[in-house]
């Protein structure tokens, strides 16, 4: 699994680990790691892409950790309900944003002070059944590195959502402002904007697997494969242009229903007669109508990368 | 440790496992391996770099593995000097090379049937007393993925030479011409040349490992790092420009004169009072009088890449 996080990680302990609830709720609790173990699970097979995934293909470049395709994993996650907490809780009716503290703290370039990392999600997320605090990753235990004993999942939203190494959880009655909701994870059209739209569901998206960039293979036949994933509504299709996206095939693609928050794989039978280089392509299409575009939505931190996937390939 | 093979990692059990040495000798041996155990060991350190290692900075761009600095590292490796080996064998005054046959083999693309991974050495490297058989790595044996159990290592080359799963070695009366050494590793200056010089040497070179590539920083005093490394004589300075190259620093060097074949730590305080976006390269220079270019050599298969370093950097 990719590891991406903005401060030291942390090692939390599970004895004497205890969550609060509180802020806008009618009983603030505190939850002990065995009661949430006990409370009714979900297990969910969760896309866990960061909002910077792909960043060093955008041009002109941006700043910031230069991921190609690899800041994205796919798990099965296991934990309670956000809503069971918060059904035991009560949500208040002034209640606007549900708040998720880390244990992850440090210094920021450009800000003086320190700070938690801290997300917050709309009350409707919030309280969307699949939204969980998981406290098991593919079976055992998470990772410490990716947020003992507790992180947040939230499925279809890009990763930074996902807080790890969970401390608190605030209901509040106004929206969030902590720096990694608007400074960070913002989508800026350009240097000269202090403001923009906040980065939140996963763009429909796709890489090839085979072949790699500016690899080399025989004439032959090639399974060109890939994956596809979209943060609002499942992939329908994915489209293969073996000739720079002056045309496109349909590639057959596995769907699979009963992961709907996981990626999909896809292939095309690619029959390589001539010798020659060649410009591969993949584009993903949702149930939402969206379909990947040729040009990036560039912006300046760099956030979103979801233009069609393409590999360079030497056919001799 | 990086890796990179052409085929199949091999797994070679050292039981029954013995090194037959053949050909232009006047005594043809075969080598237990606890017989070389028990041979006047060597132990160095090493730098082993790919030749392709930087390839995906090459503009135009190459086809083959897109390395960024990643293909090097640096060990210790504890092994048998060749020459003992040859002493005991014998070389016949007609000997031109030492062939070094791998246990791994497989196809190729572009050309038909199966090859061994083979390369040979001109006979005064082949008896250079740091041409060595190593049978440990870091104290340990070789882990399997880097050539368990023995693996011929030749300092200051790049390390396509340092054949791994060594079967067998064949002291020859002509120039070798297996496809890793005529085919692969040769610098071709354009696609249609057919012929070229072959890769021998590591150029000098150096990486910087802080700042990262298109990273933020604060203003303040930083302090710039990084390697240099050279297969031709000893880095003697690295030179730092924080201006894109029209002025240059001398950074500090912490030199090894005790592992000759390993890299050379540099740093160089810089005070980065204004923010703003700064191009920062580094240079490497060695005794034998080489400076890393500021323009690569550009080649068809990519290999040796040696330009200057660079990375930009924005201090806010």
């Amino acid at each position: 699994m990719y590891r991406r996080n903005h401060f030291a990680y942390q090692y939390v302990s599970k004895k004497a680990f205890a969550l609060p609830v509180v802020g806008e709720v009618h009983q603030p609790a505190v939850f002990q790691y065995h009661d949430l173990l006990s409370l009714p699970a979900k297990t969910l097979q969760v896309v866990l892409e960061c909002a910077g995934n792909k960043r060093s293909y955008f041009e002109p470049k941006v700043f910031g950790e230069q991921w190609k395709e690899g800041a994205i994993s796919e798990g099965v996650w296991q934990g309670v309900p956000l809503r069971s907490l918060l059904a035991f809780t009560g949500v208040k009716k002034t209640a606007v944003e549900v708040v998720f503290d880390g244990y992850d703290f440090g210094t920021r370039t450009n800000m003086k002070g320190h700070f938690l990392y801290a997300r917050s999600l709309p009350l409707e997320k919030a309280l969307h059944p699949d939204t969980i605090i998981a406290y098991a990753y593919n079976g055992k235990p998470i990772p410490y590195k990716h947020g003992y004993p507790l992180r947040l999942i939230v499925p279809q939203w890009y990763a930074m959502a996902s807080v790890k190494w969970l401390q608190k959880i605030t209901v509040i009655d106004h929206t969030f402002q902590g720096p990694f909701q608007t400074v960070d994870y913002v989508y800026y059209p350009d240097e000269e904007s202090d403001s923009g739209t906040p980065v939140t569901h996963m763009r429909v998206n796709s890489i090839i697997q085979y072949p790699l960039d500016w690899g080399r293979v025989n004439t032959g036949v090639h399974r060109i494969h890939g994956l596809a994933w979209s943060g609002i509504g499942a992939v329908t299709a994915a489209e293969i242009s073996v000739n720079g996206g002056h045309s496109w095939h349909t590639a057959s693609l596995q769907s699979t229903p009963e992961h709907p928050y996981g990626w999909s794989v896809w292939s095309y039978a690619w029959h390589a007669t001539q010798t020659g280089v060649y410009k591969i392509m993949s584009r993903a299409l949702d149930s939402a109508g969206n379909a990947q575009p040729l040009e990036a939505h560039w912006n300046t931190k760099g956030y979103g990368y979801n233009a069609v996937a393409t590999v360079n390939v030497k056919v001799q």
